[in-house]
Order: C-alpha cells, then structure tokens, then sequence
C-alpha cells in the first residue's frame, strides 16, 4: 500500500489526479451489497419519470411503483389517531385546542412526559423510551395469549431493518471455514443477503417450495445445513413469516418443527414478523414464533434463542416514513445481551416520532375510548382492502396462460411465476442481464409498472418470477393486473 | 467451530443449556466497541435515578446530564416554526386552521408535494427527498459566499452519525498492514473510535495541542501520519471543528494547512462541521472546509475528497431526537458515489421528519415572512445564552486551583484538565478504573452531575480531564459549576 500513497504523493507533486477512494481501493465488502428493490430497475424508472415531466411522449402516462411496500406512497391514508397524537406531541402548544379528542390528548402528554425536557426534540435510551418498551412488552404478551415479556428484552429501533442488521452485526465472526453461516429462505427480502455481504458473513440459501404455496421445507433446510457445514459455521437461521416476497403465512406445526431445527443444530433464531397482521387467507392465522417457542416448554423455551422483529412500517398503519421498529430478544445471554445495548448506543436513539408511533401502533386507543371507533373504522377498512386485493392479484394472474400465482395469504406481495420464451432468455443474456431483469425492464418501459425481478430475491435455477406489491388502489390494481397479463402476453408471443 | 456445534447437538440430547451466542462466539469488533458518552457513568447516572425515584435518601435531588449534548433535556425550548411546520406535515387537516400563519402553512405544503402520497410516512429516496437536497445544496452556497454546490452530492441521513459511518464503511479495507488507517483527532468525539473498532479498521491518533487552546498542530499530524506507515495503510484524515470535545475554532489558516496536507499524503478528509452556528469566541468564526478547499483553487478544488457532515441536533435547533442529518461529498469518484447510494438504499431511507426538519433549518424564514420576528428572536436567544454559558464556564473553572478550561470558542462543551492527586490516581488504580472515570464516578455519587471522563475522549498520558456540556440553564449551571469546583477541591483535599 505505501506505493500507492507514494504515486500520489508524486501525482500531486505532477498536479495529477489520484483519487484516495475508488471501487479498486473501497470497502469490498460494501461492492458485493446488492438490493434489488431499490435497484436498476428503480433507477430506470426515475429516469423514465424525469423524461415524463420534460414532456417526453411515452406509451403511458405515470409510473407505477410497485416494486417496494410502501403504502402510503400509493394513496392508502393514516390512521387518524397515530397523526393526532403525533402532531400534539410534535406541537404541544395544540393540546390547548378545542379540536382534538380526550383521548388523543392524553395519550401525547403520556408520551411527552416520558421525554427528555418533555420533548420528542431530546434524545432517549439508545434502547427507547422505557415507557415505550413496556408497552410493547405487554402488546407482546396480549397478541401471544398471556405468555410473559420483558421489557428489557425489547429494543426499539430505526424500523425493522436497522434491528436486524444489528442482531446479525453480533452474530458475524470466524474467519475462513469458521465465518458464521445465516441461513436465509429463497425467495428472500434482499435486506439479508445485502446486510450478509457488508459484513461479509456466508449466505446459506435454504429453498421454499413454491409447488406448496411457498412453504418451508423441513427437508430442505436439513439439506442446506450440511452443505453449509463444509464452507462455513452456520449459527443463524432467518425466517420471515409472513412471507416477503412469497405472502406465505406458516403453519404452527412449520413453525414447532423449525424451532426443533434450529435447537438441536445450534442455531440462532431470527424471525422477522413484520407483517403479522397482514393476514388475509381463510384457515391462515399469524403464530408468532415466540409463542410457540414458549408454548413448547423446556428445553426450547428456556434456551433456544430468538430475535422477533417487527415495524411501524407494514400492516395496516404502513408508516414506513417515520422509522420506528422494534426487536424482542429471547433466552438471549445477558453479557452479549449488554454488548447489544453498547452497540447500539454508538447511534444514540432510534428516531423519536418513529418509537411515539410504535408506542400507538401496540397500544390503540381502548372501546372505551372517544377515537376508538373511528379508529377501529380505519384500520378494518385498510386491511379489508388488501384481502381483496390479494385475492384479486391471485385471481387475474391465475387466468392468463404462462403466468402462475401462489396463494397471497399475507404480507403485501405476489411473487407469480413466468414462463419466458427461450428467444427472451437468450435476448437477455445477449445483454447482459438475467431473464426476469430483461422482462421487467420491457414491461416498465412499455407499460410504466415497476416491478422487481425474482433474480433479485432469489429462485430455483430456470424459474422466472417478479415481485408486486398489492397496495395500489383496488380499481387502479385491477387494471394494472391486466395490462401485465397482456403485456405478457404479448412479450410471450414476441420472442416465440 | 465444528466440535462446538457438535458439542450444542450433545447438550441438546441431553437437554443441557449451551447458547450459540456468547461473549465468546459474537463478533469480535463489536465486544472492543467503546462509546463513553453513554458508558458506565450513564449507566451508574441511570441507576442512581431510579434509586430517587425509590425514595433512597442521597446528597442530592436529582441527577444532572451534562454528559451529552442534549439541549432539549436540558430545557432548550424547540423554535417554534420548525415545530408548526411538522405538525401540519404530521397532521395536514390543521392546513385549514386559522391557529398557523401563512408561511406555516404554505412551508408544509411545500414538503408534503414532495412526499409520496404527499404523506410523512411514505419512505422517500434514500438520498433523501431530492427537493430538501436542492435546499441544502443552496444552503451550503448561501453559507460559502456563492461556491456552488450539488444537489446530487447531499446525502440525508439518520443524524450525522449515521452519514459518518456510510463514509467510514466505505473506506474501510485490506487485511493487516493494508488495513485502512483512519487519523483522528485526540481528544475525540467517541463515535469515531467506536465506528473504527466495530468495522475493524485502524485508529491512528493526533493530538490537539492543550497549550495552544486545542489547536491542531501540522509536525503532530505529520508525526501521527509516519509512524502509522508501518502498521496500516492511512488514508482518511478526521477534523472535527468546532470541535468536540474541546471546544476549540479552527483559524482559516490552519485548514488550508490541513488541506494540503491531506492532498499531498493521499488522505480522505472528512470533517465533523455539525456545530457549525456554534461559534462563540470574539475573534472565531465558522469557515467550511469546502469552502476553503474550493477557494485554494486546483488541484485542491478539483481533486481533493472531502465529505462534510451536518445535523439537526445541534447549533440552535437542538433537534437530537429527530435524528436528521447531511453529508456533502466533494470530488468523490463517480463509480463510489453510486456504491454509497446502493449501500444506502438497504436502510431504505433516513426518517421522513428528519428530513423536513433538514429542509427548515437550512430554509428557515425569509425577512419578509410572517414568521421571520419570532424565528429571528428564538435563534439569537439561544445563541446568545451559549455564548454566556461558554463565557461562564470558563470563567468558573478557571478561578478554581487545580482546575484548567480552554476558552470554549465553540460547540456545547467544556473540556477542562483536572490535577488529580497521586493517592487518588493509586485508588483509582487499585478500582481498576481510569483515574478520570474514578473522578466523576466521585462526582456523581456526591452531587449527582453527570460528566464524562476524559478517558473516554483521548487525553495526553499522565493528563486528566471531563467534558461538560454548557447546556444547562445558565442559572442551573453557575450553581453546577461551583458544586463542581467545590468538589474537586474536596477531593484533592481528601486523597492528599
């Protein structure tokens, strides 16, 4: 390294240019990092959104982003209450005002009382507001059924993305064959493999069975261990339930026998649950894996360890803006438990408008309560919307020949499989780019939908997918649906 | 690491507890992570509260923070406009009230028709809502005398923190001596130290020079610089100015010399300006790096690399819990520029009110608005009361033996050098603790001020020091200030 510097030192004595910082001499860790939802085909459709703006004629008129779960970005509204308390605690001069609820008042000035100098402008625990931990200690206890939790296990976080990076930030070490292995299913929310690439841990992908509406395969699983074991140490099993992208919700009996996997191999359980009340197929229910794990007794209750995870972001509140998350800890231990606490810490707090709302989002306002009904009102109807749509999206895409959809029993995402001309295939790798990447691109560049292709979450070798969110509007969804089916259609039809 | 699998798969058999992440398998970077600011004294701090709260009797009533910037908590009233614009953002039925002036309202508007589904909780770019770059981009010009800047080299972020550590990842790497070797400033602001050890990088000290009102000396840059060859590749130069926690205002001069030294030994610079309005000291006065370097002319304008950081939660704002931030980069290579934008993009975007709070401070009220008088008269208060509580601060510790304080020309801290005496220094030993820690560990339980030992910022061997925020109402603080020295006299008087 002493010669590069020593060029540099001679370039600038030559007034030549020599940057410090390039891709040969960046973090190679950070180049590996790939995610597809923000990625290419994001980036081609700002473009494309730039060029409508300038006037540019195009075969449509908007672009339509359905390739990432952001539901407020596609028209669905707050839920009053969360924007009510929210802007009294931001603006506290307006709990003075006639216009607000009982209830919404007294739910900011708990809230504010628990801040620093009384305000959402000071910074909390790095761990959050206590307060704030101890109700979601009790949701937790509520949604599994009286199964104890303790507030210390909980850290609130920047949305959920931020917790899990931390929890596997702890658990990456070794060097060689020793580096932790993670297991993650596939098809993956690319968080995974993006945040196992930064921190240079071994990508361990276990198969979902798409023939089983996606479901998780004990077999499977077994198998993608004992290949591991050869490169790596595995020490971390990652699941999502419900599933993003697959919308597959787990049955208790997957969740009991993962949570025996992952026991007697030795592996660490992260659960990422952030859509668990996105549940929309009849006979499926959301089953935490922490009541679960409790609900089978000793050894796994008292030892297997567990990190759950959920957000403000997803179900039907969909406050992705304001950042707020948490993680619940299980069986963690207590020393690593501090190291976590310290690590965090480097980042001071989570956002405190983010943690005010996940403070609403696990404790709404009570029947008793003045904004309880409208309340209830809103949240209905949201999640009332999104079981349509998901039926419909299932629906549609069923009917056209070359395209075939999974059951969206939750979350917000279809994840239909495609059939491509072989001429397609071989198009696309005359350019460079995998075969869902190049159909995805043609559809966005022809139709203005901006999907993400499976290429970016992963799928079996020769299968071609592509993810949609199911959050537009139900009439706009529809019509979308079907100029996808055509546009198919039509691509099939063009490459045969 | 097979055996220990395996011995988890016996233990499991035998329904032994055996967890997979321990202090001894989680990663090793994170266990030498260190973060002072909210170390053991806090801890020690939050623990003594709850005794109070308890009813335990103590020598004092109540603990005071003075160990983190944290105007707020410490009773700093938000500015009224920003806090009125982010309830209409949060809320936007109050666009109709007659309670909010004009400018308010139209500020809010504005924000909100850059938001996805013109809502604070659809996630935004991960750059950042690109018309709040705009304003940044022509704050920074505004700021330095017309130099342009780019909209597309503003990156928001979640607090400057958060920006500081996307820059350090991605200057982080090579194995052994090729390690990235970072220089920054001793005393630091720990962040620096904590972020190089979690992403296993080399931290490469200067000194600051006590004697010369913690000025940075060129022959100490130089010498750190040297023998840092042997051990690691240097190739990143931290300034943190107005500097934390000194205190202390860098003269033009001593940047251009900085600049130049960093482009002749190949150095990244990355300068910590997040106090940047507060400037106290007759005779100080804020100058931008970029603005220097772009005023020095090629090849330093056009070749040097420079990232700048600034946040919200400092200057007159105060605004921690909002976690808002920037970072401007100058002349950073094309191709790493969009591998800071992918790395990004896997924390999908920094919180939204953040954000809007970003786009007010560096937009706050034009003189012709309706909300200009007030806005004015906030500002300066504040301003005004720091410049007093730096003044005092000084004044006082510098009337007490044994005590010495630089002049604090800048930021929210005071960092004076303490003469412990020997016996002290031996109990200290004997504790295990730095003698500084030992020190404020003392002053904690005593008075219940909570002040961070120098220990955790860097300090020449041999030398002791705290570092107090003046944050404190000016009242409060004068009262604080003299329980301080009284203490420290006591003290002496005590281990003499």
């Amino acid at each position: 390294m002493a010669s590069r510097v020593n060029d540099r030192s001679q370039a600038s004595r030559n007034g030549l240019k020599g940057k410090v910082l390039t891709l040969d001499t960046m973090n190679p860790c950070v180049r590996r990092v790939e995610y597809a939802v923000r990625g290419p085909i994001l980036q081609r459709a700002l473009e494309l959104e730039q060029e409508l703006r300038q006037g540019v004629k195009k075969p449509f008129t908007e672009i339509i982003h359905a390739n990432i779960g952001d539901a407020q970005a596609m028209g669905q509204r707050p839920i009053t209450f969360f924007r009510q308390v929210l802007a009294l605690c931001v603006y506290p001069n307006l709990l003075s005002s006639p216009d607000f609820p009982d209830d919404v008042k007294r739910r900011a000035e708990r809230i504010l009382q628990a801040c620093g100098g009384h305000s959402l402008g000071a910074y909390t625990m790095s761990s959050g507001i206590q307060m704030i931990r101890e109700d979601v200690a009790q949701y937790i206890e509520r949604r599994d059924g009286g199964i104890p939790a303790d507030p210390n296990n909980v850290f609130l976080s920047t949305g959920a993305s931020d917790a899990i990076l931390t929890v596997l930030r702890l658990l990456v070490a070794g060097e060689g064959r020793a580096r932790t292995g993670v297991l993650i299913p596939i098809p993956q929310y690319p968080l995974y493999s993006a945040a196992l690439a930064e921190l240079d841990a071994v990508q361990v992908d276990y198969y979902l069975d798409e023939e089983r509406a996606w479901a998780l395969d004990l077999a499977e699983l077994r198998r993608a261990l004992g290949q591991a074991r050869d490169r790596c140490c595995p020490r971390v099993l990652c699941v999502i339930n419900p599933g993003n992208p697959t919308g597959q919700v787990q049955t208790r009996e997957c969740i009991e026998a993962v949570i025996r996997f992952a026991f007697e191999e030795g592996l660490f359980l992260m659960a990422d649950e952030v859509y668990q009340d996105n549940v929309y197929a009849e006979g499926s229910q959301f089953h935490s894996f922490k009541k679960v794990l409790m609900e089978m007794g000793p050894p796994y209750a008292t030892q297997q360890e567990l990190a759950s995870f959920h957000s403000v972001s997803k179900c039907y509140m969909g406050e992705c803006g304001f950042r707020g998350g948490y993680v619940e800890v299980v069986n963690m231990d207590a020393e690593v438990q501090k190291q976590m606490a310290k690590l965090i810490s480097v980042r001071l707090c989570p956002p405190v408008p983010g943690q005010a709302l996940m403070d609403m989002v696990v404790n709404p306002p009570a029947p008793s309560e003045p904004s309880f009904k409208q309340f209830q009102a809103e949240r209905q109807e949201v999640l009332a919307e999104l079981a349509a749509k998901a039926k419909l999206t299932e629906q549609v895409f069923n009917e056209a020949p070359g395209i075939h959809c999974n059951p969206v029993q939750g979350a917000m995402y279809s994840f239909p499989r495609v059939q491509l001309p072989p001429r397609a295939v071989q198009r696309a790798q005359e350019l460079g780019l995998a075969a869902d990447m190049f159909f995805c691109l043609c559809l966005l560049e022809e139709t203005g939908i901006c999907v993400v292709p499976g290429s970016g979450f992963g799928q079996q070798e020769g299968t071609y997918h592509f993810r949609m969110t199911i959050l537009p509007p139900l009439e706009k969804l529809r019509l979308l649906l079907e100029k996808l089916r055509h546009f198919h259609a039509k691509f099939t039809q063009e490459y045969s």
